[in-house]
């Protein structure tokens, strides 16, 4: 598997997590002696927990992949811009606009504004992302899974703690996520829509030419989940010639960050990095995805159910707690696919 | 002309001038001892140099008066938030998005965006301007001319500086006042859809329960001559038992500030104090308003002018520059309408 300019790569990836791996693989290709990482590296970003705030158009967790290969990320809290300012927020809430428990960096809204600007004089999702990552030299390409509008919906049982009534009720998945923190017991995940939604451009063509599949240690339900459920997608990853490798979001039997086992169990799936591979499944099953599967050595014990479940697995070193470390995680993932 | 309470008060106004000017009014009735002049005195206010921008509404009139009232303008610039800061503009400017001559303070921007943010929950620009005087204690109601999207276009000729082709080519009034600081020579005004435009809920009330309209020293063309173009406004002028006052924007022969003349040159009206009275014409007049105008001790050679045209002129000092000296204008403006 060698190809001239190096192997091409794409990543299936959310916000935080999904940035610190595809840092990673950046750096492993660089490694590699590959200068132009950005003609080999794709990658098909969530767009399910965008958002309308104000009449402005949010992409969370494109920005914090944006920000972050533009090195001009928060490496401190995983998001938004370093330096950042929230004045305009801060008067957002005086005004009793907005979302007030959503936090809304001054310099991130500068991005934003310009996203809406070009949405609203007709560009797609997919040409803004082509516009904001042309500001820097990210040396990855950013694809939004689609160019329509899917936002997730949490669906969460009526006997939440504020008290509302009747069996259940509908909030916007950042409602959810950021004002609740996860504490409303989700019974169901939605994105209204997509199930007419098409990938976006360049989405399918990026996957069917890889030469290795990734998908990021990202949230499996409310990350990696939406970008699968696209129509489209989940076949392509299958009918790829690119070996599949995922890493697990679960170290230790826990969720390295965010709220992902409230998001599992609600969808049945136990918070273990067997029951994940599982959930993905084995390409070898009608609709599973992975051929190689990272766990953690913390999780080496589950290294047989993955492998039962017909997933190669691989033991690996899984934090990402620097730079070196998340290249290292990627540079094994690589190897998993075969790459050499 | 008593009316318990004190008298109501209507005045169309553009931003700057009709910011200077309104605060005068309120001090004057403030001085008269009317405690509540919110209840007394109403704003008509000009939306023409409305824009969307970046997809977010901005309305820099009534901002204007808004920031002026609140006491929390730019008293230096005359417009704009105090204490304001641009970083969010800064950043627009590095993606290449919005209008890079359009100053946006990040201050102002909560604004824009918590008006946007309703607007796009379906709340007219009459309930927002009424949500955005909430905040603070106004002492005035600002009621927007009318709730449809009338922004002024200029038509310019196609022999302007930067060497557009054909005879002639349409501009958006703010990049033509902001961008081109009115440097191409303009050749109309219009306000797209203002001919099927209806007036704001109130403002027709208003001036038929006012007991004196007064028109502000706005630019004649382009703040107070929208106004007049809402279908309705100027017939309820006309049909009002108040005297109309209007008060000139010209001192000594010269516009006060901005670029007046341009626009007045445009319609074919000399930057002068009476020809200016006799644009807005004597209300005896098939279609005049006036019935008295104030006009500067430097003009006083004017008035006899003024007087031909069937409008008593009133000569006094007109500049406001400072908020004693706008509180006697507006007195005097009173007095010419007859209140004692």
């Amino acid at each position: 598997m060698t190809r001239a300019g190096g192997p091409r790569i794409v990543v299936l990836a959310g916000g935080v997590g999904g940035s610190r791996f595809v840092l990673g693989v950046r750096a492993a290709l660089r490694a590699r002696g590959i200068d132009d990482t950005a003609a080999r590296l794709t990658v098909v970003v969530n767009t399910g927990d965008d958002l309308w705030l104000s009449g402005v158009r949010l992409q969370p967790d494109h920005d914090s992949l944006l920000y972050a290969l533009a090195g001009v990320g928060d490496t401190e809290r995983g998001w938004g811009r370093a330096g950042e300012s929230e004045r305009v927020s801060a008067e957002l809430q005086a005004w009793g606009s907005g979302w007030p428990w959503f936090t809304l960096g001054d310099l991130d809204l500068g991005t934003h504004l310009a996203r809406t600007g070009w949405l609203r004089e007709g560009a797609t999702p997919t040409e803004v992302a082509a516009r904001l990552g042309g500001r820097w030299s990210l040396g990855a390409r950013l694809i939004p899974m689609t160019d329509a509008e899917v936002d997730t919906r949490v669906a969460v049982a009526a006997d939440a703690p504020d008290g509302e009534s009747g069996s259940e009720r509908v909030v916007h998945f950042q409602e959810w996520w950021t004002r609740h923190r996860a504490a409303l017991r989700p019974l169901r995940f939605d994105n209204p829509g997509i199930a007419e939604a098409v990938p976006a451009p360049g989405v399918i063509d990026a996957i069917a030419d890889a030469d290795v599949v990734l998908l990021a240690p990202s949230n499996p339900v409310v990350s990696i989940g939406p970008i699968l459920a696209v129509p489209g997608i989940r076949d392509a990853v299958r009918a790829s010639a690119a070996p599949v490798v995922g890493v697990s979001p679960i170290i230790g039997g826990r969720v390295v960050r965010g709220m992902a086992d409230v998001c599992l169990t609600a969808i049945g799936v136990d918070t273990d990095a067997a029951a994940v591979a599982a959930h993905y499944g084995a390409r070898r099953d009608p609709s599973g995805l992975l051929d190689a599967w990272l766990l953690a050595e913390e999780d080496a014990g589950a290294a047989a159910r993955v492998a039962d479940a017909g997933i190669r697995p691989v033991v690996a070193p899984l934090w990402m707690t620097d730079a070196a470390r998340s290249a290292r995680l990627a540079e094994d993932a690589l190897r998993a696919a075969g790459l050499t």
